[in-house]
């Protein structure tokens, strides 16, 4: 047992009862906290940021690091010890760079903006949100010139924190084979499918019962409810406080009935991947998933791959029949499953399929990157997103609510995320290809079994919490880093299957 | 401007935030947490307890209180300043006095506390729950002991943190008081409304109706929804993040009318206490409730005082009845109030009416003593608190869940707090017999104008939070300290005028 490490744990744990407590507070605001609470709360969560970031940045924690770090001293570590100082060193190293006093400002700022914009894309005002925005994106920007490497762009170093070594020249050659091969693609279908009805969608599903089936489908894939909770907000998200308390959110609209369905089947892989980490990581600075894109890799995989299959509805169709008999009369599963995977472009990114999916991603991070670069202002952003939506999928949001204004993210000022989702889809199709070799995927959807699949993914990817990345897992699994071919070969794949053979 | 308060003012924010996140996690838990949560997150809210401790008792708090009590410099504070020197010694020696390692066992200990106590309750087993209750009563034997003055009974310690002043020599008094006026009069009263029938309270009452009539009900009385929320939990509470989130619970039985609506009428009593605290004590250390038992004189105050009067439900009886049509199409307005108001003696405290809901207190108060005086074992709870019931109620619970399990507050380690509820019964017939004089209740209530009411309460009592103590408001307000004439005389007559006359 190392001495050193011994003396790192209380710091260790201060850091991580703070941080959870953050997280339980933002949870909180998201689903339950009054109106007219966020002024004051917002000073609470401003001091406890404080208060984590100096339980990190001081000079005792600087000093211990050091000293673990020390060869003969590293080497003496648990493979799990290592883990912790390699994590908490690069948390360390980033956070040092950041004043403590424009820390705490952020956290009070970010903490207030969420309902700001939730407030502005209701009244669909983006007038109301833009300065709270442009005070985010300024912070965002200094946070990065403080913690990028020399050679990086600043936009480059908000993507290296959601995906360690993912940055804009990966991911100009990544979203440039999507375009090459998903837009011709989506050409063909969209011409194929257009004949495709899905007006059962937009039929009256009384929020009750979706609530009841989307508690059922998350069950059905494997979602604990002794570990877990669902709730609801304006925009469905997953969070944790540890691996035995992980919570989703959902959203539900009265003439949707897709909207919620697979939100739940979203955020439900989410939330496997956090209840599936090992529990010898609980509380500790690996004990989550290990970036955004694995993470959305488990949700899309969910999601897509499987919820959007024929396969995974076949046991399921007759007990979505039979909660809105009327409603779901005149349709059968060939018609369902035809219409869940029409490509349809439209103005919003959670709506939409499979295909049209990847270019609302490019088109926001065509969008970030050039806000990053200071070649458009917060005030034009509107402007550009109508732009970029014309140019991409040929539609025009009604209005901002729909457009600029659609996403929770940049409130909270994740810059740099959303090419996770993609990445997310691509690390998804590449985990499914080698998954066969070990699980009958279609097997077990048919026969409404789907432990063996969860099992699979929490031996190769969710009991690892954080301590091996993307790529390691990924070599560990598959064989080879991430490769962007099985994604649109998957695509490409199913799409015909379903509209052009 | 005192700079030795300037240099307070870091370490007061600290600690409210930590506290403030504590209360959180005690809500979360209570309302929505996982089950297997409560392991992992019990750990953190050890280590945010030990946080919370350090915050405060530290060699720069005790240098700058030391210094901030000097006169010259105390004449110099504001007048909240110096509420708050006085408010922070107080805890501060309370706490300095406690070893930082038992505070932060302990915290963790009551943390899991709450889960252990429902699960036994709802398995109707008291043997599950005794260990931990045991050891939540060694703790709280064990730091009475250290704080209490060297005159104190290790109960006193413990009356002393709910009620300052109000010690057993003090209660000894009052209940007796009350078992010489209170138990005659019960007997006479029940020995006349036996044949009042409330057969209407336990029809069928759907949740979701309830839920409805009791949101209704809180809007009713003041409740704020845009400063506070409602939710769901075993057994009823109030608890606040601040003055601007105040959050209540309510527990639902389908077969039971009374009990829910009275309950919201309860919290919300409380809730208006802390909405209305003065917004320049918000997140202060004198920004809530000053006292346990003036906290239930407003909650008492409206679930009695006014809910159970036939002048709150003149202007609500119909819609009550429009909620219920079928269910309440037999029960007139004389009839409910006769039911609401019917004194018969049961084993269950938070559903005893106005006469009998005394002696409940009494129970609890003489087995509390008992326990802390080691002339009872927690073994013997259950059979010593059966025969409380037979002597004082002539009832027998039928079994541990009724009965030495049905309350949550030992659970929490709050011994001690049971006589607040008498005492607020007591402070709030004062209050009601001097209100008169500037409010004329009979006509609010009929009227179905509550603001005058809770404009009064906010001017006398909520808004100043805890600047002032229990006996300097009552006698700001009606010229006395806490006179228990007033209650015993408040129920004799209303109950004769309803019943003996």
């Amino acid at each position: 047992m190392s001495e050193q490490f011994e003396k790192l744990r209380p710091h260790l744990e201060r850091q991580m009862a703070l941080e959870n407590a953050l997280i339980l507070y933002s949870w909180d605001n998201e689903t339950l906290a009054p109106k007219e609470a966020m002024d004051n709360t917002a000073k609470v969560i401003g001091i406890l940021s404080a208060e984590s970031y100096q339980a990190l940045v001081n000079d005792e924690v600087r000093e211990l690091l050091r000293a673990l770090k020390e060869p003969k001293e590293f080497d003496s570590l648990s493979s799990l010890e290592q883990c912790i100082v390699k994590k908490l060193t690069k948390s360390f190293d980033r956070l040092e760079k950041i004043p403590a006093d424009e820390y705490r400002a952020y956290s009070e700022l970010t903490a207030k903006a969420g309902q700001i914009w939730s407030n502005a894309k209701e009244s669909n005002d983006f007038a109301a949100f833009a300065p709270t925005l442009k005070e985010i994106v300024t912070y965002q920007k200094k946070f990065a010139s403080y913690t990028k490497k020399p050679d990086m762009s600043l936009y480059d170093a908000m993507l290296d924190e959601n995906e360690e070594g993912i940055l804009t020249r990966e991911l100009d050659v990544f979203f440039g084979k999507i375009k090459e091969e998903v837009v011709p693609l989506l050409k063909k279908v969209v011409a194929q499918n257009d004949g495709v009805d899905k007006q059962y969608n937009i039929r009256n599903y009384p929020v009750e019962k979706q609530r009841e089936f989307c508690r059922f489908l998350a069950e059905y894939i494997g979602f604990d409810f002794n570990r877990g909770v669902m709730a609801e907000s304006a925009h469905p998200f997953t969070t944790n406080l540890h691996n035995h308390d992980v919570r989703i959110t959902n959203h539900f609209h009265e003439d949707n009935l897709e909207s919620a369905m697979f939100s739940v089947i979203h955020e439900g892989g989410h939330a496997l991947y956090e209840m599936g980490v090992d529990d010898a990581l609980t509380l500790t600075p690996v004990g989550g998933g290990t970036s955004m894109g694995v993470h959305e890799s488990q949700s899309r995989f969910y999601e897509n791959v499987l919820g959007r299959s024929e396969a995974f509805w076949k046991p399921l169709f007759d007990k979505l029949k039979d909660t809105y008999p009327d409603t779901l009369a005149d349709v059968d599963l060939t018609q369902f499953i035809r219409g869940i995977n029409k490509a349809e472009p439209g103005p919003v990114r959670t709506e939409a399929d499979e295909l049209t999916y990847p270019l609302h991603i490019i088109i926001r991070y065509e969008i970030e990157k050039m806000l990053m670069e200071d070649l458009i202002s917060v005030e034009e952003l509107p402007r550009v997103w109508n732009e970029k939506y014309k140019e991409y999928l040929g539609v025009t949001p009604k209005n901002d609510a729909e457009g600029v204004l659609q996403d929770v993210h940049w409130s909270g000022g994740a810059f740099g995320y959303f090419p996770s989702y993609a990445i997310g889809n691509a690390v998804a199709a590449q985990i499914y290809a080698y998954m066969h070799n070990e699980v009958n995927v279609k097997e077990c959807l048919e026969n409404g079994n789907l432990m063996p699949i969860r099992e699979y993914l929490r031996e190769h990817i969710h009991s690892f919490g954080s301590t091996k990345n993307m790529n390691e897992l990924l070599v560990a699994m598959t064989g080879e880093p991430l490769n962007a071919e099985y994604y649109t070969k998957y695509l490409t794949e199913k799409y015909t299957k379903l509209y052009l053979s």
